[in-house]
């Protein structure tokens, strides 16, 4: 169960994140690679993953834990309830723009989101929900964007998929109003919240999807891996979520012609 | 001669259309196509237009104007003292996001960029400077950001460009640190004053970078049409900014092998 009181803790933890990371601006950042040159960690990553497993294991002893870095970043199955942390999200943009990039807090039971949490540190914007509670900015309670379809909206895109035209995301682009590309799966999922963009193609692992797909789902936008399977939590694969018209359009008229 | 009187009346210019363009946004916006169904205009753009284009008339009568919308889109020539203006630059952001666009103004004389104002509206910053004036971001002066090569930072993009891989732009984006797209020349062109981005690869007309060039101008970066001759301020053309660096390599290591 979920609770009020979950809730509040979960904003002072954010909070207390969010200050540790604008302060960390006056340091010097370690910076490390991981798979490669663009894959990058930093000692900042690290240290909000630590303080908020710390505060997990001290408020929610037995909750099991899935965040991006070192250590936690597998997890056997959905079974309870599990945490889905993204420390920083978008941490190029962290190191090279110090702005744009989010923190990413999720809770599961059962495989079934119930909290999802964006944190939009430098804007101090906080989009934040859960199921049938409904998605929130800060203490302002949104409305569901327009179900809007394809040739209508803006498309958040990633860059790599784009240009290769992967699951054919150039055509998918193309009948769009137009690509954006952002670098932050966090910034990307807040603007189909603010009705900005009418969907997201990307390529990404949990911890970039949990904390938005209970938000998106309160809204009814649709979303799966882009061939139209149920997102496994696993691992990194591609990723599909859109307005219900916009995801029905992108499925039949490209992806179902792949096949 | 541009004077100390006249940046402080630009600016109350800038601060007026900012404070209309808001207030619109509780109004139906009347939206027309240009070229294309991707080409979008507004009735905002128009009258934001019109507004400066009748300040200039009254203040600085005999002064020419180019600028995006309907009877000032060509000039002959920039001889003597011309106006550059985009009233809304990213009229697709703002018509589809509510923030994300510029309003942008350059004064050039006899061809040389003598003061520049980039307004992010939604954001209230205004980035603006003028030759040998440095830069300023409302009221605080910027340092120049680092001079650093292709391979040490973000690069603003032009989505179909880097789809069409047009001018090797998908080999010089992977040869960055990662590709954005904002759909905003002024997103872009603020991204590399404050050293978010190192480059930016786009398809503008004049107004989009007129009032860019004469900041980005003041901190070293260079630029021209992406082919290296200088921008023609006369048509739509393929531009290239970068740090001198970052210019450098993208002009011998991919445009030299186009040629």
């Amino acid at each position: 169960m979920t609770t009020e009181k979950m809730i509040i803790e979960i904003k002072e933890w954010l909070k207390e994140a969010a200050g540790y990371i604008k302060v960390s601006f006056t340091n010097e950042i370690e910076i490390s690679q991981k798979s490669n040159r663009k894959d990058l960690v930093t000692n900042i990553d690290e240290e909000i993953q630590t303080f908020f497993i710390n505060k997990i294991n001290e408020h929610y002893p037995g909750d099991r834990i899935l965040a991006e870095e070192k250590g936690f970043n597998t997890i056997d199955s959905l079974t309870g309830r599990v945490w889905i942390i993204d420390p920083i999200d978008g941490t190029m943009n962290f190191v090279m723009e110090q702005e744009n990039f989010c923190i990413m807090m999720a809770v599961f039971e059962e495989g079934v989101g119930q909290l999802g949490f964006i944190y939009d540190v430098m804007k101090d914007e906080l989009y934040w929900g859960g199921k049938n509670l409904g998605v929130f900015l800060n203490d302002q309670k949104l409305k569901a964007p327009k179900n809007s379809p394809l040739s209508e909206g803006l498309l958040g895109m990633n860059a790599y998929m784009y240009g290769e035209n992967l699951y054919c995301a150039k055509e998918i682009g193309h009948a769009s109003m137009g690509v954006r590309v952002s670098g932050c799966a966090g910034i990307e999922l807040i603007a189909m919240l603010k009705g900005n963009h009418i969907g997201y193609v990307s390529n990404l692992s949990p911890w970039d999807y949990a904390a938005g797909l209970v938000l998106i789902e309160e809204f009814g936008f649709k979303y799966s891996n882009i061939d139209g399977s149920p997102l496994s939590f696993a691992k990194r694969e591609y990723f599909l979520a859109a307005t219900a018209k916009a995801y029905e359009e992108i499925q039949k008229t490209y992806i179902f012609e792949l096949e």
